[in-house]
């Protein structure tokens, strides 16, 4: 059985966990807590030079790190990354896109909102990142609007991708109600049969990662 | 014969100028001035919602954006993306490792050095991604110190993405000197048969991109 080290609060290990709990899959969770900087010990940076979560850990040892490359392999094989070349290239693409545009803009916002409480001295970036992040909502709510799911019609590791830091952008100050496709898309995630919903962080304790 | 929409000067569309010298793979070259913005006209958000280069287009008239997708799809079936599912994970935790903490740090800090001329009032952003920018090199390089390639001991897309970022970072203020690792890395990827080098900016002009 394969072993996931991460922290539920954290968006990217949820990524894991809706995947292995759509596709039925057991799997050993071992609990690192970014709250208290567990993934940035000497131990955890053995499996992740960053110290970083997630971290996927095969039976015979070997690691691999990044959410969105541990996605394409527990994926591989499943309805969630058909095998189709330029299928693959497009989710690839949107993962891309989460990882150079979403998350910094996005993700990266509702850090400062809800975990720094938005203090004074940030308020420039957090703008300069709102401003971002409602572009990249608006590309996503344009193409949500020709495409229930990002990629071929069915919900692949695309969606379960961009799922995380959609859904709880209202968090980060973004107003969902103005994205009509996203949230009909938001919807339909959670809705496909195996969803699990993601774990709420302790109120008022900062984030370390 | 596909097109490639792009330019140059950035090191993402290097990324897929150098795939295709190592295949000796013709396709055709559309150069989008990024200096000149000519990637946020209308007419090109058409190919690319948020107005990034580069850009895959088929014969067919479908696209593809993110350089690291494009290089996927484009080596898939030669011997920079081999078939292994396990290797081909490990090529897609480089490629994230390259977006989520590479380019943000090693190629953005030699953006703000090199073509903002690292004026005071960023000194503190440059600072911070200077030191960024040094984890990262640090983690590379003891990699490569027990590796020859990124992945699997030949080159592969893994290196193609890494490469670009990594081999002008001294324009950034890092000082490779001290990573000798990743000093054998560079210069085995550039000895690999078919290499070219990256195009110059010209001198003293603003990068939009």
């Amino acid at each position: 059985m394969v072993k996931i080290y991460g922290d539920g609060i954290s968006g990217n290990c949820y990524k894991l966990q809706l995947l292995m709990s759509y596709l039925k899959r057991d799997y050993e969770w071992i609990q690192v807590d970014i709250m208290k900087a567990e993934s940035r010990t000497e131990d955890f940076r053995l499996k992740s030079p960053m110290g970083k979560v997630p971290v996927l850990e095969l039976a015979d040892g070997r690691v691999l790190g990044e959410s969105n490359a541990i996605l394409f392999y527990l994926a591989s094989g499943t309805q969630y990354l058909p095998d189709d070349l330029w299928v693959r290239a497009r989710i690839l693409q949107w993962q891309n896109f989460e990882r150079s545009v979403h998350e910094p803009s996005v993700a990266i916002a509702r850090y400062i909102n809800l975990y720094l409480g938005l203090p004074e001295k940030r308020r420039a970036e957090y703008e300069s990142k709102a401003k971002a992040g409602r572009r990249v909502l608006r590309a996503m709510d344009e193409h949500l609007a020709e495409n229930e799911f990002f990629v071929g019609g069915n919900l692949t590791i695309a969606d379960i991708t961009l799922y995380p830091y959609t859904h709880n952008a209202g968090e980060g100050g973004f107003d969902l109600s103005s994205y009509k496709h996203i949230q009909q898309w938001l919807a339909a995630v959670s809705a496909h049969p195996g969803y699990i919903p993601m774990k709420h962080a302790p109120d008022g304790l900062p984030l370390n990662q």
